[in-house]
């Protein structure tokens, strides 16, 4: 399932409170320069699909090749890992495609260090962190005058309040559901609703293991970390199990649905069969009687032989013992409240 | 989802055991002169469109920033956090509406300092607190010679203690559906039914954090909350566990009469088919013979050719067999216990 | 859901191995005189409507006024708390009324202390203390010879012994039910099958919690409990675990009879439109047969109309060929096993 | 549920490596010489309706009389007791009875000593410890030359042995319906698979509790069991998981054997249903066509009534139309894939 | 469930940095040479029926004779023991048949010791660890330099990448299933979803106890596994984590999908009970109407017996009539939503 043909591209910006550098490279070592200043580097990677670029990132930046694997490999579920003086934290970016009905997933790793936060995106589409960049760009923002660490919190915001968007969405797309549920319930309705239900998977496997691995990292006693940053992680570990939580109760809403999917459907075979069965009980009984009248007995062979067929009012009578049976049918019915 | 359109409404309570001052204040800044005496101070922020209130409450009493996004938060979850001096606690006040259906939930938090008490209250409706208001203003309640742990005892309580008009509330409407339910199954009992169960997952969503938050504060070694405090805040840990206790219970029973809805609907399918079934197999054979001797065979071509039709009592035997045939099929039934 | 409107009864026993006193009191005070002496005194407080008997036990032994509130509050859940130097402990009393349907609820509350005991009955219904009472009474009883402690065992292994008689009952309705269930399937047995899993839960609110309360007893160090007591409390713990297993079992097998509720209607159904499809499948081609040569072509305007009228051996022909159909039709519903 | 109706038998085996005595007592005094030896006295009890063997036993061994309780408690929960110097352990055992059919449960009590096991079984029947027996008899058995907590070991054991041929049968009896249930689906297979399950909770209530129990016993820190013993309880306990997971799993076959039963039964309904609607569907409209014309409208009152009567080839027409309807139903339902 | 029938075949391999030795011995005495020696061993030990084989390790290498029995129990969980200076695993290969339908399961146990690794395979088909002893054979593999807990890893690395293989395999069975779900409803899609079901009930069996053991492997302090290769363990553990997660996203699917299959079949029941229904309530009405004009009253008998016969246009005007009807009811249907 590795799909990264996409061309890499490597941004590297280079911030305190006073400067600011933003540039994009191709060679890795051009980040070198930046390695040893008491400023913050922001490397972000997009695209995976870069042997040569990591190893040379392992080179310059020392970063277990254990590390790497994780980093390249999409599949990896969101966690957190200290190794060689680096925070390492994987997490999943979801959002909708254009289409509005498909979720997209994106691997994203993050490796902290001193004084440097390198970012990997798988690149499928699109970047969440183009308002942090816009907000490092002015000058004065509060962020510019905070660590690798701060910048780390706020690409993470970024990522969770996506997640907010999604669950939203993913709720209106139940709520519509709702209305077609009861009105027109065919199984194209199932298929929407399986649809959605793994859209939660997808959404409640991202955001299980992520809350531990933010868990760990507002927890771990690495001194990258610095203790006014860990509040700001708590406070991002408090909203991932808010999605979390408002992803059971969607998954629950989405049980409850193919209960009423299931329901529906056979309340609505009951009213066929109430039409079939008035229809039938109505119109059988008549159809006996017309039948009966209808056999050919030889009426002069006998006086018992249908007499009733030559009584002058004898076919009045019978339409008349008809509407009887009719208007008791519908009494019946009435009474059993079928119509 | 934020919804802050009211205007924001602050009063101030000031009390010990010998004096009471309650008043409105437009400015944060009028509570100063209270920030600093030995008296309890109750500062009550209803409505949270008001940043520059926010702002004030920040410089005046050191609130941390994240407390205050806390604060605006009205999908904050109910939490516990010490931070810088203070105790914050997040809770949800759960209401029925004036039409008795809509369950509304409001966000309440509390900052607890030493000798102040802040709430802010989403303001969507009503407020619980009056109660409390009432015995603070009567000069001998014991309430007002304790500290402000204690009046967030009292808070606490009044908003517990509305949790549980709301579980009876939700119980009385599923008695009332239970009736309905054997009687009248139709798909707009299985939409109570539906709704009921969100309502349910409502409650357990501010029920069990709430629990957690509380069990901390108990449990929490801050200077704030005096020992003689603890023991009531493990009363209210009871009753919201109790609360818990009674919504799993409730969740239980709905999910039961699920089922019942279920199976009503399949017995009464089975009801109409045994209808359908009885009239059918009754008139089928009646219908059929009737055409049998409906049909124009020539009996003058052949004696073979339907004689009965001359028979004396051709007519009458045919009566005889028909009714045989109904008097077998009814015992038929009889015995099925279809009837 | 208060019901505390029989009258409260006092009864104090007070004994040693030697001395053995029972009275019936009416006012706490006359209590005061056991408080002090070495001997174990057990007063019984039966009913809960009493403010000032409450006033004055808090007097006399000191007993927390939450403590009193528990005691009072009717659905408070099983618990075990220490406090003041009392140990407090929380029970249900179950037991079916009268006529061997309804289960009966009772709160039953401890209060051990230093040499006493006092218990707070609901009062309901009738005593599952009286034979420990009894044996009180016998002077060479082993109990005689003990703390307040192991009479606070024997009345709680009074009251699980009572958990065990009901569980058996419901297991005997199970039992009842399974037998009809397959029979006469119809919505009564589902609202009884409803009624055994509310009783289920009753049963699990009482019992799970009292599971926790009788280990943190167990293993809590207060000295009112002695080394060789706590033993005995393991024991009756052991017994509650057995009755939580067991409604665990019940529980479980009630579930699967919904599912054979619901298979065995629907089996029904199958059966149903067994007979309807038969009756119909054999009955309508031989109307169609009849109704064919029932029709009116003038046979004289031309040879090709319906020759067969005027055949000697038509009539008998056609009776054949409906003979043939019968048995073709038999044949096939044997074949499907229908038949 | 006590039956304990069988005549109790004590048996003594008395050993060393090379000293070994076997023999039937019906004193317990007689076991008295062999107390205070370095040899390992193991003390069978079969049958438990004995008050006065648990007595004496009590005095000579000095068993504490709560764990006489457990032992003469048939519903006891396994589990494990250190009390007094001695091990006390619950277990169940487990067998088919003669007819294959019902699962047997038989209470076995242990109690290990410094130097003597007693065994305590209920005596429904048999005996698993026979081959233990018999390999103590034989002179050079490894097992000879180990303490008593080896041979409490060999026992559970060929107890735990026992779990594996009773899971193993009951995949055997899950296979069998499997086969039926597609094929025949009727309610009797229904109160087998309800039997399976029941048979399963007795497992799990068995397996479950003895897990924890023998974990408990592999963990202790008593003197009586010895650390080489240790690593041999944690081979039971491995081989006890290993049934639970068996369990567990046929736990969900059996589940899902159920949903396969109600869906093949509505799947045969959808069979049902569809012969009857093909049947109901040719024949209606050739019914109907043939009683249009079997009505009697007089063709010589005017040219427009039923003048087809009188066509030449009316009757072929006729005939025509109705093999074309036929032709166009059965392309019909092929269509649809209903034949 | 033991089934090594396959001849035995030790095959050992002798490696560092420098020097290699493959050879394939019959006598475990062969072994001996190298077991002094600093250099790796790995003995790999193919099919299991071999006591004389496994007693000679035991002499040779020290294992204890518990382990041997859990080396032999193909049916043993997967789980990590340290004993007597060794570290056993025991784990399960997965992998599809030749058939790609039928999954097979095999036993394989390590015992890691002081510079050896012996593995034990089951036997039952092919071999995962091929590529392993290929890099071991080409000279400069890394893997040459490193100590046998290295290549326990690789070993553990290359089962768990097969797991992935099997997951994989699963996920592409349900998609294609899910297409044949909604088309063709029939009760062998049942059927497959139930082995796709046990298959999954095999992985889970097989992962969960392995996430286990590879986390106590990783965690345990034994001198055997050095430092750096920690962290590839808990590389290991991430994998078999993440199929553990896919195997329960593969479930939680599996399960919808029985419902699906449940919906489905009676959203078609309802189809065919809507062309009954239709074509029932059609030609019910107008049979009626024909049987009515069959019936034979004496026309000539009273002006009042059934004149329409006689009327011009009496059979236009039935004719009419029941073209109103068919009209009216396809209208009644169109509004109904049923064509």
């Amino acid at each position: 399932m590795k799909d990264n043909n996409k061309k890499t591209l490597i941004t590297v910006l280079d911030y305190d409170a006073n400067t600011f550098v933003e540039k994009t490279v191709t060679d890795v070592k051009d980040c070198l320069p930046y390695k040893d200043q008491p400023t913050v580097t922001w490397i972000n990677v997009d695209g995976l699909d870069c042997p040569e670029v990591m190893a040379k990132l392992n080179e310059v930046y020392c970063v277990h090749h254990l590390l790497i694997e994780d980093i390249l490999d999409i599949d990896q579920r969101p966690k957190m890992v200290e190794q060689d003086g680096h925070v390492f934290l994987a997490a999943k970016m979801l959002f909708y495609a254009a289409d509005g009905q498909t979720l997209l997933e994106e691997q994203v790793s993050f490796i902290l260090g001193n004084n440097f936060l390198i970012t990997f995106q798988q690149g499928v589409e699109g970047d969440v962190f183009e308002p942090v960049r816009q907000r490092l760009r002015v000058g004065r923002s509060r962020l510019r005058s905070h660590g690798a660490d701060h910048l780390l919190y706020e690409l993470l915001d970024a990522i969770t309040d996506k997640y907010f968007t999604v669950v939203d969405k993913v709720g209106e797309r139940l709520e519509k559901l709702d209305d077609v549920l009861l009105k027109h319930p065919d199984p194209s309705v199932l298929k929407k609703i399986g649809k959605i239900k793994k859209d939660l998977l997808v959404l409640r496997r991202s955001v299980w293991p992520l809350r531990d691995a933010i868990h760990s990292l507002a927890h771990s006693d690495t001194d990258l970390v610095h203790d006014e940053t860990r509040a700001y992680f708590h406070s991002i570990h408090d909203h991932v199990i808010q999605v979390a939580d408002t992803v059971e109760i969607l998954r629950d809403t989405t049980s409850g649905m193919l209960d009423i999917y299931l329901s529906s459907v056979s309340y609505r075979l009951n009213e066929v069969m109430k039409v079939l069965t008035i229809i039938a009980t109505v119109f059988m009984p008549l159809t006996f009687i017309a039948g009966l009248y209808g056999m050919n007995f030889n009426t002069s062979a006998s006086p018992y032989n249908m007499p009733e067929l030559t009584w002058p009012f004898g076919y009045v009578m019978v339409l008349g013992v008809m509407l009887c049976i009719v208007i008791g049918m519908l009494l019946f019915f009435k009474n059993k409240k079928w119509i």
